[in-house]
């Protein structure tokens, strides 16, 4: 689990949010912050890939996770650059060449999920079906306690909404946090954190402010993580798909509420409070 | 305004939620319902298109939404027939042949905004510079009565969650209300909707639970929606793009509260109250 390699990378993180004026109810002016949502093409070996809309704070994991779990990649030391420049709206991702063409990929982004018209790359479904997250308990104290910590994170949604949240968690310990305009750019951030520091999912808890819908669950099921926690609601396919991995499955985690959709086998009910 | 042409088409409309059974923080079973999330992958002349993940409610709508808001086509008579099948996943559009090569939009589906990466489809962006939305004025009253109403919908958010709702309204009157497990869906299927009916975007009002970004404005804009009014908040770019359009953008629309990011000199300020 000790990768020492990094590929040579810019450290372009933008902030997040920008005052603007707003009339209110009253018909009084307002100073509000918005959350910046910029343009962001991947270009490897200088083929376009893709464009997304990010907030902008961790193009370079962004683009690493995305890569990563789009199937692009699986190894990091194929990654020789990652080069953001905010000017050409651009990040250019130089490779060793291993891999050059991807135009089996491309031609595959057809499933598309997330709020509805996310893209998936190439056939993550069928991937699925072969992945088996490994076995994890967890202890409903442990999740109290998460969410204790969690609360003080939500930085740009509490200054200026309009964003998700995720987390990747150690026990309540949570050892990173990103917020995005979309909750996949979020999830594909983490993908990217952990790629990048040789991170296995193992014994790690997903969080996220996002709902529990099918891609979010193939992209952590992917992660290797074996718990997957939401303040949100869930999809049947989500429930389905995490059924097929094995992901413990908690919706609704708000307080002290939570609701087990899958693998309730896998935690301890050490906190049950009287109603 | 009267369009009398309807392409023939399938009502394979499906019911949105199924109970299933979750474990609680007191370690208790507990019935709930999970909202559907379908694949549905849409061929144009037996060409494959895109696979959206849909609730499954209006997928002949969303189908023709989707089409004409990713800019295939601008004609309603171009199309013969939608006809979905679940069991296959998939909705066959016929057309008249027309235009048979898509390769271009195909090629071009590189913008992707929404919660972060939907699909776009072609040069929507160029395209926005070109379009100005209609002059339109709206009362607070007229808001306030229509979020009112809008209260008694949001069905399947309250019965199941994990949905985003959209609506088209003419000032306080619900025209047409859609949910799905994306706010890009529920936008397309009302999108469907008025290119169906003939409907103008005109005077009309777009509400929707989701955020207010690039994509969405641009969609609205697009449709000729003058007023877009959003219960969550909104990113800078989407409020660059009404700028642009010159979409009157109101987030935080809940109870008695709002904020007018552009186009406050067309609310008239008639329900003001004292604090």
């Amino acid at each position: 689990m000790t990768e020492s390699y990094q590929p040579a990378m810019t450290d372009a993180g933008l902030s997040f949010s920008k005052p603007t004026i707003a009339i209110d109810e009253h018909g009084d002016s307002r100073e509000i912050e918005l959350v910046g949502e910029r343009a962001l093409t991947i270009y490897v070996d200088k083929q376009e890939i893709v464009t997304l809309m990010t907030i902008g704070t961790h193009p370079e994991l962004l683009t690493l996770g995305y890569l990563k779990n789009q199937g692009f990649f699986e190894d990091i030391r194929e990654i020789k650059v990652v080069q953001v420049d905010w000017e050409t709206e651009a990040v250019a991702v130089v490779t060793d060449h291993r891999h050059s063409d991807f135009s089996e990929q491309m031609a595959q982004r057809t499933v598309t999920t997330g709020c509805g018209q996310g893209t998936v790359f190439g056939r993550l479904m069928e991937k699925l079906k072969q992945i088996r997250v490994p076995e994890s308990s967890i202890r409903q104290s442990t999740l109290y306690s998460m969410l204790d910590t969690l609360r003080q994170y939500n930085e740009i949604y509490k200054k200026a909404g309009a964003v998700h949240g995720c987390a990747l968690c150690s026990g309540s310990h949570i050892d990173f946090f990103v917020e995005d305009v979309g909750r996949h750019n979020a999830v594909d951030a983490i993908a990217g954190y952990m790629w990048l520091n040789g991170i296995s999912g193992e014994n790690k808890i997903f969080y996220t402010t996002g709902r529990l819908t099918s891609e979010m669950v193939i992209k952590v099921s992917q992660m290797g993580v074996p718990v997957l926690l939401s303040r949100s609601g869930a999809t049947q396919m989500g429930l389905e798909m995490a059924r097929q991995s094995g992901v413990t499955l908690i919706s609704r985690a708000k307080g002290k509420h939570f609701l087990v959709l899958n693998g309730a086998e896998n935690i301890e009910f050490d906190a049950v409070k009287a109603d």
